[in-house]
This record gives structure tokens, C-alpha cells and sequence, in this order.
């Protein structure tokens, strides 16, 4: 996989206009519908299509776990990663429930679980069996990195091939706010208090703790902000990088992104770093509680359509914000416009 | 129609409570899907059921003019009325793609447009042909604003009897900013240049002028704030006293009622005038532009659960966010729980 594979095309900025104009004749007063009409306008230059759809969308969870699970920086035991992808994989996870309501397809992917799971509807596409603990070393190797980018790609594309108009990727992983906190504090030179939050559900001790350790991490590792790859495989994770890589697919098929919470939209910015136009093909679902999403997003220069005070992750977010950005594309293609309705225009 | 036919069951908390520790129990940290949780929580209580549906959405749009457009205070002209009423029978409307996509049965109510429509899928439910000019005389008569609430209130019914498990709201009106500025102006205290708003989008000027008609005509009508019936009818408008009773029938049936924007919202407080508990069984979609709108939110004691810069009424916003409210149902009866999926608790 080289760097060309993961290229971006322009937005059709001209296409928008166009949708633009179309929007301002449809049977309302024009910008009534606000955010739904900026979503509309910029599906259009995604999909370089006037009405674009973006049903069904298609649902990628990545699941690996994290070394720095060992420095207890977590609410949760690290054995809630595998047995959370059995919950998805029997169907009784949030991200099951929204999928099944928004009707789209959800494919499981272990691209690092810590032991080896058997089901017939898991992706097997283990890179390694978790990350190392970044305190003491490296997460993964540089290679690694590159094989969970390439992973995440492949199944993005395959999602895309099989007919997804836009793609929700979600992430399961214990550990895996640490992981995000410590490269957003490198890509913002934002302190590390700042960054960090309670994630699932730490006290306010353990979340002392894990500032202490994300401080000790970053100077042992030291990894480059300018280098994608070398912040994956110094920091992790696995299913950051499965949900880089499938973004980078979405992005080069002109297909939107869906971008759930904090850690996806850690992913998001490190997809931004290997292919800046990927962030032209992202639309931020939700404002989430972890106080670092909001740090997150507006390096990315986005504006979240939802703020329901979720931090759940798995997609479920985006999962839940999808029906919006559907209502979105049903207004260009469905409604009248002011000349085939027969009403009359402003005084 | 007596006071007693709009008497309003209260919440049954306990459920709530028991509700809320069945979330506790499902498979995600707990607290972790915000407002979806609350909105869950508050389902139950309306409806005394720990698994309440709200499939399917019955959406109700009430049509009526306004005399006081001929003080020049719309951006549009008064026959936008008649004229989106067909709009909303040939299925073009924002209301008529929004429903659609939600699965929402979608009646169209005539309650005072100021001609006769003929269409076989129009409810004609004539009150009288427009509100009189509200700057020289009162809107309607008393019997007129209580017969207007009766039809609302028995067209509501209907919708619930033939399935509808919450309701949506809708209004067209040319005009109807100004009744309902003026309405909240008597019901906030507040100076009526901060209730005033730009409608669907009249130039600052034109915004001078009704801010100065709403001022003359609250001085010559002096409603009684305490008595909705009265402001009402020397205000109007027929369609708000339709949304009102329409709100009233779900209040006493534990329907859940998605309240829209701005003018929704004022038929809101006149029904929670009329029966104070009626207020339990709201849930504010949405936050609009309209300055007046936050205005009204803040008296009926809610918090919006989209702002999405929206500003159509007609119920679209409501029904945007119905997939959202829908989500919060689907969590509670689609999630395994810790015990059930094998999941491990928190440390």
C-alpha cells in the first residue's frame, strides 16, 4: 500500500453551488432548514451529484486492545474488549441496535483483540494480539502500524464495493481514550490535563494517575507529530488505525465519512495527516462528553451536528445522527420547488 | 367540551426509576448515551411502560390565516397559505418528505385558511375564513378559539385511536410569527423586541414595523395572561388553538408529544395553561432561530434536543428528530445487559 493508494480528490465546490441555488427555490423560506441545508450542499460536492444518497450506510467497529490497560488507567477490566465484541457479535450492543434501525450493514473486525475469538461473523484481521504498553515501549512496530492502516482500507473498500453510501466507523477497545489523549496532546501541544477525561467512567484519582502517565509516556516516546505512522506505533492503537485506514478508503471513493466520538475523530485527524483532503469527506456527528472531542474536532475545522452528551463510541453516535443527515439528502430529492408547487415567492 | 374532557394523568415516576436502573444494567458505562437515557427515562414515565414504542409517529398539520398580514408584517404573501396547503396534499412540502422517511401518517387540517380547498385528502374543519385583524378587533370569538381547541383536540384523538404512539405538530399560517410573538410577549413579560423575530424573513424594517404593530396591538386588546381562551381569541391563531388541543388529547392519553419550533411552541404553554401537566408529556425537538422560541422553551421548563439552526415550522424539525426519540425506545428494548451478554462490570 503506498502513499498514492490513500489519495483524496477535491470536493466539486462548483456542484455545490448549483445544489446551492437548487435548495434556495425548493417550497420554503431559503436557509430554513440550517445545518440540513449545509449537509446537503456538501454531500453534493463529495458525490460531485446533485442528489446524492447515502443509504444504506455501511457500520465497521475495529476492536484491539491496549498494553496501558497494565498501568490501570481504566474503569473497565481489559477483558471487556473481548467480551464486548461477543455483545456485537450476538447483537446486543448499542451499535447493533442503532445499525438495525438505521438498516445498515455492521461487520465486526478483531484487528487486535488480546486473545483469539471464534464466531462465525467476526472479521479475523489481528495485526497482533493488543498493543504493547507505550509507557515502556513502542505500541506496535512502524510495519504494524502500516498493516492495520492497510487492514482498515481493505475494509473500508470492501464495505464500499458491497454497496455503502457512507460509512460509520466505530471502535472497541479498553484503554483506547489514554491512547487518543496522549496524540492529541502531541498534535495539539495542548497540556495533558486538558485532553483527558474520565472516559468510560474513572474516578477522579485514576484520572490523576492516567495524566501521570500519558506525561510519562510522551517523553519516553517522544514520537513525531508530523508523522502519522510514527505516532501510531509509539501510542497505538490497532482500531484507531483499522478506523484511519477505512476513513482513507471512504475518502478516496468520494464516499462520507460519518465520524462518531473522541477516539474516531482521533482517527479522523490522523487520516487528515496522511491524506489532508480526507477531512473534506468527514461530517462530525456529535459533540461528545470527553473533553478532548471538542479540542479534536476543531483541529479537524468541523462543527458537530449533535450535542446529546454521548461518550459511549462503537460508531454509536454517528449511528444515531445518521437519520439526520438522510432527512438532509430527502429534502434535495423530494421536495417541490416553488415553481412546480405553484407558490408564490417572498414579497 | 368541558375543562374535565382535558384532564391530564400525572407521570408515573416509580417507572422512571425503574427504568432508569434497567439502563444502569445494559452493556455501556453507565450514563453513556446522554439524553438518550433521559429521553428513555421520560418515555416510560408518559406512558407507564418500562418499553414504550413510538412507532408510529402520527404527524397532524393545521392551516389557517391571519388577518393582521394585512398590516404588512410576512415576508410572504398571505395566499402562501392556501398555496402550501396543496403543497403539503401533493406531497412536496419539507412536512410531507420528513414524514415519509419517518413512517408517519400525515394529516392536513383546514381550520381557517381564508378560502375553500378542495382536495379529497384535506380534513375541512373551517372555523371561520381567517382570523380577523387582531390590531382592530379580537381574532375570534370566544366560542370560535374553544371550538378551534375542540377540533384540535378531537383530530388528536383520532390520530391516537388509528395508532399513532406520539404526536407531531404542525402549522402553516402566513402571519402566525406575529400572533405568536405577540401571544409570548404577554406571557413572558419580556419587552416585545426580544420575542420578535424575523419570521420566515422579513427585511429589519419590516421587522421595526411589527414589532411596533405587535406593541399597539397588545395595548388595544389587553388579553388576560392568566386565561388562554382569551388570549386566544383576541389573538389567534386557529391553528395554534388546534396544535393546543391536539397537544390537550395526547397529554390525557400519555402520548408523547414532539413539540416543533417556535409557534409549536407557543400552542404548548396555551395548552399547558389549559392543563398544567399537560407540559409532562413534551419533548422539545429542537431550538430555532427564532429569538422568541428560547424564550418559550425556558417557560415550559424543557431543553431542546437539536439546534440545528432550523426555522420551517410545519413540524418539520420535530419530525427530524423523531429517529433520535425513536433510539432512546429502541436502546432500552434491544440492549443485552451486562448480566445477559456476560460482560464484566466496572473495577
Amino acid at each position: 500500500m503506498t502513499q498514492h493508494s490513500y489519495s483524496v480528490p477535491q470536493l466539486n465546490k462548483e456542484m455545490g453551488k448549483q445544489v446551492s441555488d437548487y435548495i434556495n427555490n425548493l417550497t420554503k423560506p431559503a436557509g430554513s432548514l440550517g445545518r440540513l441545508e449545509e449537509v446537503a450542499i456538501l454531500l453534493a460536492e463529495m458525490k460531485n451529484d446533485a442528489f446524492p444518497t447515502v443509504s444504506p450506510a455501511g457500520v465497521l467497529v475495529f476492536a484491539a486492545d491496549h498494553g496501558i490497560t497494565d498501568e490501570g488507567v481504566s474503569a473497565y477490566p481489559k477483558a471487556v474488549t473481548e467480551q464486548m465484541v461477543r455483545n456485537f457479535l450476538n447483537g446486543g450492543a448499542a451499535i447493533n441496535v442503532f445499525s438495525r434501525q438505521i438498516g445498515a450493514d455492521l461487520n465486526i473486525i478483531d484487528i487486535g483483540v488480546a486473545i483469539d475469538i471464534d464466531h462465525p461473523h467476526l472479521l479475523k484481521k489481528k495485526v497482533r494480539y493488543g498493543t504493547a504498553n507505550f509507557l515502556h515501549e513502542d505500541a506496535m512496530s512502524r510495519k504494524e502500524a502500516e498493516k492495520a492502516i492497510k487492514i482498515g482500507y481493505e475494509q473500508g473498500l470492501e464495505m464500499i464495493n458491497n454497496g455503502a453510501q457512507c460509512l460509520i466507523l466505530g471502535e472497541m477497545g479498553i484503554g483506547n481514550t489514554t491512547a487518543s489523549s496522549a496524540i492529541l496532546t502531541i498534535l495539539s501541544d495542548k497540556e495533558v490535563e486538558s485532553v483527558v477525561g474520565t472516559g468510560t467512567g474513572i474516578t477522579q484519582e485514576v484520572l490523576q494517575h492516567k495524566v501521570h502517565v500519558i506525561k510519562q509516556a510522551i517523553e519516553s516516546r517522544h514520537p513525531n507529530p508530523a508523522d502519522p505512522i510514527d505516532l501510531i506505533s509509539k501510542i497505538g492503537g490497532l482500531e484507531i488505525a483499522g478506523m484511519t485506514g477505512a476513513m482513507l478508503a471512504a475518502a478516496s471513493r468520494r464516499v462520507p465519512i460519518l465520524v462518531d466520538g473522541f477516539i474516531c475523530t482521533i482517527a479522523a485527524l490522523l487520516a487528515s495527516k496522511i491524506s489532508p483532503n480526507a477531512a473534506d469527506y468527514m461530517v462530525v456527528t456529535h459533540q461528545s462528553v470527553e473533553p478532548g472531542h471538542q479540542i479534536a474536532i476543531s483541529l479537524l475545522r468541523k462543527k458537530p451536528i449533535l450535542d446529546l452528551g454521548l461518550r459511549l463510541g462503537e460508531g454509536s453516535g454517528a449511528a444515531v445522527t445518521y437519520p439526520i443527515i438522510q432527512s438532509a439528502t430527502l429534502m434535495v430529492k423530494e421536495m417541490a420547488t416553488f415553481d412546480s408547487a405553484g407558490v408564490s415567492q417572498k414579497n
